[in-house]
């Protein structure tokens, strides 16, 4: 398998390059029944697509979605539902001087080592761009789960060395309506601002900086996840590491468990509601043995610097001499803006196939 | 799927309880005509097993490994490798007081809610005793690549507070001999020896403790990995956080690229040996674009302490009323000793997997 | 899984309804490198589309296929190749009145009772124009055989109670010419007219009739296939059985084995061209123990007639009243002349993905 | 992956040689919370073992399944449920002087063409012994099935040119009982007589002979099976032919099908019991579109003759060169009489998958 497909249920496989002619998913194991909110899904397609701010590429692309099958009047038929997005501003001479040369911390090398061909022209499948399938089909799984009443909800938590304080977010009602009050998507305002102008300097620089996100599903029923290899925040880990540029991904106290002391850590049982059972701290992160426990799933993601800087650099040539590039094009000096609602969508993908798969094997109602 | 079985062409499924009849493992795609070194795979279950030292679990195991099928007079035949190792210190009775009260940030809760039943016993496959069958898998997996010029070498980078020194060791050298110079598998004396006082104190105290385990794996070529959901470093970041009580993955430069400026992270590429390509520095950890460079992969993987301490703690028993719980049982006062080999063997697991899917596809030799 | 992808490294998903806005398929783990014959693909899907004469149905499609993602200048790049043949002539409205009546043998009662909902016209996923994406997919399977010395002919075998006799083909050398001499696709040509003559007397009496394909594939070298459940006839029977009005399938000798004695039965081996091995007769069809060894494969798979007749027929309703059914609407009155390229594309399927899966795992070149 | 795993949700893995340490399977996916009559299983293994009677092979085998894993107290933890039947009459050596023979219509050449070595004894995987652990799998997957009123039962139905008659089965009614009340499983005394005398004769001449088993599935309901790839007859078709010495499949009607009008081949649609539907006659075979229609479900598999003979054949050495083989060893001279429990598990683990997918999907009650 060619890794193009994600989930075991609730299957995604996307499809295109960034400057071929278009690219989409294929949503396979979609239930039938069910009224899709198409607005809706546009909608996390607007919030991902380039041009949306001057702190973003401003490749001019709308990112219009097309459904090519599965939906009848707006109800899913169980069949696997096609959707394409048509590249509008796709440039596949501007990188042909790029094309002899390898960009320094790109894929070029790597697809040149693994396929002896690649696409000419910005990146390919490991561009940003093949996201949008990713989002599209995100956009359905959230959906589906907001039926069950599950939210995902992510944020930007650092851009560089600015960080939110932590306690700056209240993880039980955060929204993203909150996150989307300006467009560097950091729920406080003072921070955002702040974001926005490193943002900026960093691009007049022509330069990158990196950026980490934080995002909460609250809603999530105990029961979900499998107990050894399917882990709910193993197949969380590898679903966020697969977007392009992460470097690090946390589930609940992260890294900062590290120097504790298990008194400490240990998250207590108390009486939850309704009868049932919560913890008073939550530093699982909703998760205890590769289980959600019925508490707010927290994790957080690293991003790199962006690899494209508009400065000269050392790098070789295909037949491997030492030059220099300095590299043209478009693109994002920091991706965390819109690397959102990509986040939301991949926790959704991995939701939505948990919850599927629970449904399979849990005999008792 | 219920989540038992790991990859895609070197395929693992690992089954038993923490207190059943036995644990164990099936390797499935193995190819033939390997001659197999079963001290080697005994070596690295030895490695893992508890009572190794006084800094670990005193459960009385020799995990001593039985081949029931896929090998003749020690060559593999390309069918199912079927490992099992026989449970000899499973006390099915010596949790009887705890099966009605739920163990904080342990899975009992998880696994009442999921499964409406759960091994009675020392957390049936939460427990790490299920990774038996991953060593002896990925013990196998490591010689097939072994055999492909490529090592995989981990070791203990913290425990608790006490982190060694990013320049004490040579990536481009340590070995699993340099790693075993003591109980705590720390390659630096001085650092060790804090490690174990800490580590000694800890479980004294009734308490545990964090820590962090690095790994490096040399020679593998580039090409390996695929270019979307399948990333290299995604895989590798399901199989790590599938480990019992991890918490945190990075992969290069982790956390650590967020505040950097991209012109700062980049990796410039060089001309390498034998007119290849190399990079100057590895913030990219050996992986760009989900595929491997050539360069050693790097990554680093956090622990939580362990859940179970013997002090008194807040729960609530199965039927969600308040009460405290003070353990009893045998455990690990920290896991990182003796995750050293269980994460080189998931590593193995991965990389291994790659390695056939790459075979399949590079039409080109 | 919903059963939308077949293959495990040649992986194909299909989408798209019969009168919904297209269909098509997404083929992902297609080596790179392979400049690709678009025209050879429109060609089998020519030989598939309807209205290609008067034996067939008379829905007006061309069927032209675009490719959107995964080729640059005619080459793969080994990325997931979107393949869509855009709905020209589809009639939503013009089932209407059968929307609240099972048609016999269809499957809109099984539909509604899997799913709740189903496609209002002629079929949904259960019409045969979704084998449109299994056509392109297996078209470019065949290319990459055929690079392997491996060619793929199947041929109408039976019409009705008319039969080829056995020896009217030559196994070793028929080719795709011989069998399209007419539009039956039955390459004698006094059987061909009859059959002809046949179909024709049916359509005309509103009524259908039965069939049988023969397919033999040669050149496929000795070690494709897998030992236990993905023994190589065991996917060449799934594959072939989840075309549409599939009744039953043959290996080799077939059914005809049953009353002989292994004495009679069994294939002589003998010396082989070039020091090989090959055997004096062929009823194992070219695979022993799931195992191709070498001779050609051969085997048959039988259709029932199809289930739309223009002829009143007792049926219930939607809401399971007894009442009388006579359809409108295009169809084949024998699905065999068009059955010919689908075969063809199912089992180049199989091929492709057991000749990477042997890639993957045999260590001797 | 190599071919040991079947099924997506109840997944089987079976491992083992003929004449190795052990045969077994492990089962991932069987729900939690199931007692489990392991009598039940034994007995199908009872069914299967050779030297039940003086038809078939005299190896000396008790089957004595052990578990190991996933079940407390008779109860299913959802865990992985490992089954092991260890090898008492494996007899190493006794194939020594065919090692260098290729026996023919065997798997001998085409394992030494795949894997460049071999179980040098008796088969290895291609021998029947490793339906073992199938049958203890399907026997855990017919106890799921019959509390959701599901009971499937095979017969045979031919041996040799002996056929049982159609109307001799009473489908609607036919139990393990009627089966078993000769050696050979046919419910007809008479019939059954017959084939037993042939069988005697046929392997008091050192020869064997093929037939046929039939099967029925009752108490499916509708809705179960994918409209595409994974029509639930695809996946039977899959299952059985996936059985060592079969050739061919039907489903339904099967190759009956081909000569007749679709008039007379459609199965009427008729008010059910309790206001469902029913058909008036049962030419689909339970199945339309790939997905069941509350019918019985009923399919046909054809044997080949065993191709262990005790006569002088032409073959070839390993090296190539022209040779004659008189086979010594224990072997069965039909498959059929064993081959009932192993149809049974087959069928089994299929309905068990599909039932759990239909679970995963749909979202109506």
């Amino acid at each position: 398998m060619a890794g193009s497909t994600f989930g075991q249920l609730f299957r995604v496989t996307t499809f295109g390059e960034s400057h071929g002619g278009a690219v989409g998913a294929v949503v396979d194991g979609c239930p039938a029944g069910v009224t899709l909110d198409l607005a809706a899904i546009q909608h996390q397609l607007d919030r991902r697509r380039p041009g949306q701010s001057d702190l973003v590429s401003q490749r001019a692309e709308t990112d219009t979605v097309a459904v090519l099958s599965g939906l009848q009047d707006g109800v899913t038929l169980g069949t696997p539902i096609a959707l394409v997005v048509t590249n509008k501003d796709a440039r596949p001479g501007a990188y042909d001087d790029m094309a002899q040369v390898y960009r320094p911390s790109h894929a070029d090398f790597t697809y040149d080592a693994k396929y002896g061909v690649r696409a000419a022209s910005g990146g390919g499948r490991a561009s940003a761009r093949e996201t949008v399938g990713r989002v599209a089909a995100g956009a359905i799984a959230q959906q589906l789960l907001a039926a069950q009443g599950v939210e995902i909800v992510a944020w930007v938590d650092q851009v560089g060395g600015i960080e939110l304080p932590v306690d700056a977010v209240d993880e039980a009602t955060i929204a993203a309506a909150d996150v989307d009050i300006g467009p560097v998507r950091c729920p406080d305002g003072d921070v955002a601002a702040a974001m926005e102008t490193l943002i900026r300097d960093v691009r007049k620089a022509g330069d990158t900086v990196g950026g980490t996100v934080r995002c909460v599903a609250r809603g999530v029923p105990a029961g979900w996840g499998e107990p050894v290899f399917d882990k709910l925040h193993a197949d969380l880990a590898k679903a966020l590491m697969s977007l392009p540029a992460t470097r690090g991904f946390e589930i609940g106290s992260g890294f900062a468990a590290v120097p504790m002391r298990g008194s400490a850590h240990n998250d207590p049982f108390v009486p939850g509601d309704d009868g049932g059972v919560a913890t008073s701290s939550n530093r699982s992160g909703g998760i205890q043995g590769g289980i959600s426990n019925g508490m707010p799933i927290r994790l957080r993601l690293a991003f790199k610097p962006v690899s494209t800087i508009f400065l000269e650099q050392d790098t070789v040539t295909a037949s491997g001499e030492a030059t220099t590039l300095k590299p043209k094009g478009r693109h994002d000096p920091c991706v965390v803006p819109r690397a959102v609602p990509i986040v939301e969508a991949m926790v959704g993908l991995v939701l939505c196939d948990h919850w599927l798969r629970q449904r399979a094997s849990a005999l008792r109602e």
